[in-house]
């Protein structure tokens, strides 16, 4: 079929026809289908539940004779600390492991600028106009904690090679209340995107006029591929290092989606002063973190190859969930002028674009007829996408069939919307 | 003996002479003896083995279908909240269940008040003058958190019966800037007092300047008996309801010394107003905390009777060591009116105070002879302890022998820096 678009009045009133015979049908059917949230499915946890029980009442002592259960260690188990720094490409100088949600962390680390200033200078974020810059589309959660801190965020396109870098130094090189960037570098969220070797080096040596700038780098799919291995990602706490910029990155990982979201492990990596920094605020907040469920996961990974190989396990499951969504989208929108979408090689997620303006009206249509998906606007600060066009597509919890049927409602959705 | 300021000069320089050949005699024995934090034993850790593999690939699912393993449920499994409901006295609705531990959660809500004001005024802690009342001696790491977040300490006496209500009072009515109170209600940090029926009405229905002024009502040691059931203590958020001050109270709990003290879990619990306040930061904070830890914690425990049963069996492992030191210590020091001491029913310590100006001495002549304590004054806000005579007792985590030695050891050094 040609391009939508090229067709004339008739032929348009045709294919809007057969759409709303379609769309009757999905009707009768009844549906009842959620792709809101980039869960996994219980078949990728059943990979995990060895982790269960990976500490009994015979191991619990670490390697370097501490006791799990008991209280200390305030950053993280030694064993753990040395399998996660390979993980997130630092020493084990410059990782602190902490509990369950690098959301968590995150947060936490925001409230400590929020309260007490950063590793650079004591003045705390709180109480004057801060901003930061949003890549988007992008992650929901992430612009929810701007809110909630009452952080004005700035959008600058997510491009295939990671922010665009014109946009984000043009902003930061005057802008002395521009205070920090988000930005998840690897399968990120929704797109699925990558930050290129160039984007990481621009990053780290650009010049910026606040003094504590930060750069909260989500690597939250490091290892989440969906062929034999992940994307390269150049490590730009060595890039930040080289350019005489070390403390200008926060980077946060977690085994969310390794082992179990509810109750993985989270990390934060980052220079020796921003390590220290971090600690200065942990000392007072807790006693320690769970030290068991580190011995849990060191236990059962053994170490970087265990991750990997867990992951490729992971990859089998998912990456037929993705194709047939491609294959949806492919026979259902391709060459029809209407939609784009990404593809990516990893991640949680698939990013859609419909025409202008016709994002909510998709999702709403959908919902109708029994579909749900994560509402148009959310991958956008203050959930307002200026074009009205994004659509996340979240394929890994729903079981194959269910995922195909979703994806052909979509599809035909995209389509009625567009001609109407 | 008589008290050692009735003996003559002589007389006092005999008893120095004898107590120096003792010291000598400790020297001689090359003592490394830790009695500083408020650890649980080993052995007491170990009636809690069988938690570690409680849930197992089999039963990880929740009464109510929840998939433990995978994202949800912001504040807690409903399992779990019915359990820690009852254990804190209140309804389900009334509390939050996080993650492993309840200090991290008490900062956290000192975080919020900071950057974002309470339930009951937006303005924001942060930026102004700010004062909280520590019922002293107390927990160092309530005071950790007033300092790191810049707020003045005011110290009022610890009585048998709780914090000193006359000086709580006078200081809250006319002060806007007293915002709050620390307060170990049961079994408290060190003195091992619980508040009486008296006080807490009091602090429900005093009259407080503070529009949002917050008692922080840290039950850490709620079950935390060494005979056969808990002290009583009434119920302040029942008492702040009654007195039309329902959000006056944020109460805290954990099975840090249930369980595990670094693989527990935490609570929260309060008015409905206050648990909405919390949920709003925790929606921006995490997607939620631990809910397998959660479920290991129900199945093994099953409901209030297992804790307690738990609770007696810790008991008989901890009364032996608290009365080995009540035995020492009267045996030692007792009718000398150099030292008093308290004789806790439960929790984790024993304060002892010696003459004015001797706790720092002392402790630092039984660190020369290899025993650890608590450093003198980190039971005061700032390490100041005024008349540096408070020193916090631990005698949870070492073994009944050292014990013993430990607090010999103690006890000549009081005698013997009272005499000098």
């Amino acid at each position: 079929m040609p391009e939508i678009h090229a067709l004339s009045d008739n032929e348009k009133q045709q294919v809007r026809d057969e759409l709303a015979k379609r769309i009757a049908g999905f009707r009768d059917e009844g549906l009842k289908l959620d792709m809101t949230r980039g869960k996994p499915g219980p078949d990728q946890l059943d990979l995990c539940n060895g982790l269960l029980t990976s500490v009994n009442a015979r191991n619990f002592t670490s390697r370097d004779g501490v006791d799990s259960r008991n209280y200390g260690v305030l950053d993280g188990l030694a064993q753990a600390k040395e399998l996660f720094a390979q993980y997130m490409g630092v020493i084990p100088e410059e990782i602190i492991i902490g509990g369950n949600s690098s959301l968590n962390m995150m947060f936490d680390t925001f409230a400590q600028l929020m309260t007490r200033g950063s590793s650079t200078r004591n003045t705390p974020w709180q109480g004057r106009k801060r901003k930061f810059i949003c890549a988007v589309p992008g992650y929901d959660r992430h612009f929810t904690i701007c809110e909630h801190f009452g952080i004005e965020m700035l959008n600058v396109d997510m491009t295939p090679d990671g922010p665009d870098m014109d946009a984000v130094e043009k902003l930061v090189k005057h802008d002395a209340n521009i205070v920090g960037i988000w930005c998840v570098p690897r399968y990120s969220n929704p797109t699925g995107y990558t930050c290129s070797a160039r984007t990481v080096e621009r990053l780290a040596s650009m010049p910026v006029k606040c003094p504590d700038f930060r750069i909260f780098w989500d690597d939250a799919y490091a290892v989440h591929f969906l062929g034999e291995q992940p994307d390269e990602l150049a490590n730009l706490l060595a890039a930040c290092k080289k350019a005489g910029n070390a403390e200008r990155v926060l980077m946060f990982g977690s085994t969310s989606k390794v082992s179990f979201p509810g109750a993985g492990i989270a990390m934060v990596a980052a220079a020796s002063k921003n390590i220290a920094w971090l600690n200065e605020r942990l000392f007072a907040q807790t006693i320690g973190p769970d030290k068991i469920n580190m011995l849990r996961h060191v236990i059962f990974f053994k170490d970087m190859e265990g991750i990997l190989h867990h992951m490729k396990r992971q990859a089998r499951l998912l990456a037929p969930k993705f194709q047939a969504l491609y294959s949806i989208l492919s026979a259902e929108l391709g060459g029809k002028g209407i939609a784009e979408w990404t593809s990516p090689r990893g991640g949680y997620f698939i990013s859609l674009n419909t025409p202008d303006n016709c994002a909510r009206k998709v999702v709403a249509l959908a919902a109708e007829l029994g579909v749900k998906l994560t509402p148009a606007g959310a991958t956008f600060p203050y959930h307002k996408d200026p074009r009205d066009r994004n659509i996340r597509i979240a394929p890994t919890f729903p079981e194959l069939n269910d995922l195909k049927k979703a994806a052909e409602v979509l599809a035909v959705c995209v389509q009625y919307v567009s001609l109407t």
